[in-house]
């Protein structure tokens, strides 16, 4: 057969040069280019303005570290197992990015780009109330759940929502996906008949959409911020170790029961 | 048994607050620290001065895409075969990420450490080759590698390693683990008998040393590194696939043998 | 808080016994369960017969290994670029077994088993037939593929399904799954005007779908036979190693293009 | 370039044949060869003997399961966090059988490998004690640990030790390691002053070994006993949930302290 070509556009090296982008890796990007910066460009080849990485950064800072969520528990327990591993440690806390703990990010760019997908842009706050509405209800009728809305802890409010609604706004970032989120949070109350927090992994799904990163690969920006944030739990699980507790915790509370047979 | 404790300075929220570092998340962080930054914070604890967090994002961007290397392609073909899992894609790549591929940032930084632990530090640069004709020397007599020396592609010099070196200088960050090496860049001719280049993985895992990074999780940050990469490679998948082509120029490639028993 | 308790039927120990699933392991597991027998044990916490042991370790058989896919490419590639970590290099590849190329066992035993759930099971071949055209022309209607129905390869049948069927009907476990399976096998083609062959990965589904094993779990039964199937991959790379040259193959055949910005 | 040929002597397939290890997949396999057996011969591409296959498939059910180990309780939580992905929750749990708890297998398998190498065998059981005695010695004097010796449970005696010790003369498979292994729980007190269990892992590792299993690969097969340990532990999961109580155990007794800077 003929040779296969493979076409890329990211990095690639000559004895005597290192290109990344298009760009000289050493003139024009080490030293140059911020980390969120070089991770947007990665992700769309098209370099971001400062606003677009300020916001971009501000989404990854909502979402590297929850505490002791189960991914961070997961990569403590694998680095005590197989200390010999950090990538592996650090590859197992990131399998638990799924539907449940990180997936509303993802979640909520995808829904709120479909119903734009089918809509006409409304061209004020009324129109994108209207639009809200009538999405909620649409949702309601389906027995689903909005993406975004609700938080188990603020109930109050998510306060990283405000804040992102903020720095897009200072920024002049405010595209159709966070008006529509926004809408969402005025609107629904009508419907639902109660008042829900639109929280940070929401609006952080709202923000990646707006600013034109693929959809099908939000959960990664969420899995990028985490990676920092679970470097940080093997740092501190270095110095502050607890995996081990947390494994005899569960070890000393376990009960032995009869096997009970599938049916 | 008494309720372990699990003590953590990292993320911690309340009804109404969210800390990361004892910061509030949604007033101090988001929209104030870059990404690099942030996860510089997260794995040392202490805020970075601007000049660490340049000589830190270079060390990122040096290490973030390489091609098609195996760990790029080993992302884009667990992406093809299980596309409901960016997770998994991702988890696999970085799974590349040990000790051939991205192992030498970490082997060249723990080793430049270990050599100064023994050493007293030296006053000028006669010192310090002096040290480093040493190190080379002992390095020699035990038939061992001197980590971060020498280049499968970049024979006469991995363009990484001047640029960063001379980012270091700029932000008046050269410590003691970028001037051993460089040393070593100076005398190893005089013990090897040829010119060897200093390439960027160990230029990098020199200066995360030099930055005061945990020496355990040097591997890490070329992790965090990879994972921007990774997702740049994913991003590009969508638009230029090459996964399936890769697939079928070794399936079409496959010569089938008779089995050949272990003696 | 009151602690927690943990119940499993699975492995337990004191200072002088190891029980799992009740029995002791030294005395009643060891040396008399095979490894089949016990996975399927564990998995439903009932012990086997013999018929369904065999009828289990058949489909483990059909799923253990099919040459260079994605996934021992995978697990090739990440042993190459880290060969410190054999359980990243057998992780890797199992992250690939997901929707498309694993998937299709699990998709099949939980399509067949909706059918059958909402159906009166027949009590003969016609009754079968009838239900399984019901059921293609449903699909058909909701421009849906029929899982297990179609191979790239076997194109005039799979080797794996009559052997499949051949064992289960010698064992007296052809369940109502293989039942519907067969019979989709007689009937589809009088709708799709097309004879597909039932594939092996479909009458896997069925069958592991009639030993009552979890239909959550289904994956996991080709995960586990290839884990079997990638540490023989492995085995053969550390005597005939392909690895390198398939990172080569690509590395030598990449085409730098210039980026192409995200619309 | 020309093509790269890929030798392969495990799956290939044609439009109408299957084969593995060069038999016919679905004639000479696949209701033949139980999954142990298998697993043996894709790792050797040699056929075991019955008595081979039972010694494997004990060792195999020795290190199945032991009930809330870190990489039971990461399986659980990853799944908890991901249910989406069986592939991420298995991998997950894999990625901790690193060098702590799983690699005491692989690591008693290649020192007694490495102390054979150097060794003549001994022809009587003083010429094993005479050697055993000399390597407990010298691991003395070097400081370093016996693999295989001791346990943090079983402090008596490991259930699982003797009786393997008793399939595998049962079989007339005890070969030099399980010899080499036995004569160092004899002699050891001598040198050490206090007598220590030979542990289940360790004895494993000496079976594994005298079958003529690849060494670099010992610890691949306790990720295949543990591979079906964690379906189990998923399909106990499914009935029986522990996971988010674990989790919250971990969440309601975290205290927020204040950063403390690397020095």
């Amino acid at each position: 057969m003929t040779d296969p070509v493979y076409e890329t556009a990211l990095g690639a090296s000559t004895k005597d040069k290192i290109t990344l982008l298009g760009r000289d890796l050493a003139e024009e990007v080490m030293g140059t280019v911020s980390f969120g910066e070089l991770a947007f460009w990665l992700a769309t080849q098209r370099r971001p303005s400062p606003g677009e990485t300020r916001v971009f950064e501000a989404v990854l800072a909502a979402l590297a570290d929850h505490g002791f969520t189960p991914t961070a528990i997961v990569t403590r327990l694998t680095y005590l197992s197989a200390p010999d591993s950090v990538q592996g440690a650090l590859a197992a806390g990131l399998l638990g990015g799924g539907s449940r703990f990180l997936g509303v990010t993802e979640d909520c760019g995808r829904f709120l780009h479909a119903v734009l997908a089918e809509a006409e842009l409304p061209s004020d706050e009324r129109g994108w109330d209207a639009l809200a509405l009538e999405t909620v209800e649409k949702r309601r009728a389906e027995r689903k759940f909005v993406p975004g809305l609700g938080h188990h802890v603020h109930k109050d409010g998510d306060p990283r929502t405000p804040r992102l609604f903020a720095i897009a706004d200072e920024e002049g970032l405010r595209g159709p996906h966070l008006e529509l989120f926004a809408a969402i949070g005025r609107v629904h109350p009508r419907v639902l008949g109660k008042t829900l927090p639109l929280n940070g992994a929401g609006v952080c799904g709202a923000a990646l959409a707006d600013l034109g990163l693929p959809l099908e690969l939000l959960r990664g920006f969420a899995l990028l911020a985490r990676t920092a944030g679970l470097i940080g739990q093997l740092a501190e699980e270095l110095r502050r170790p607890v995996a081990n507790d947390i494994f005899l915790s569960v070890d000393l509370n376990n009960r032995s029961v009869a096997p009970d047979p599938e049916p």
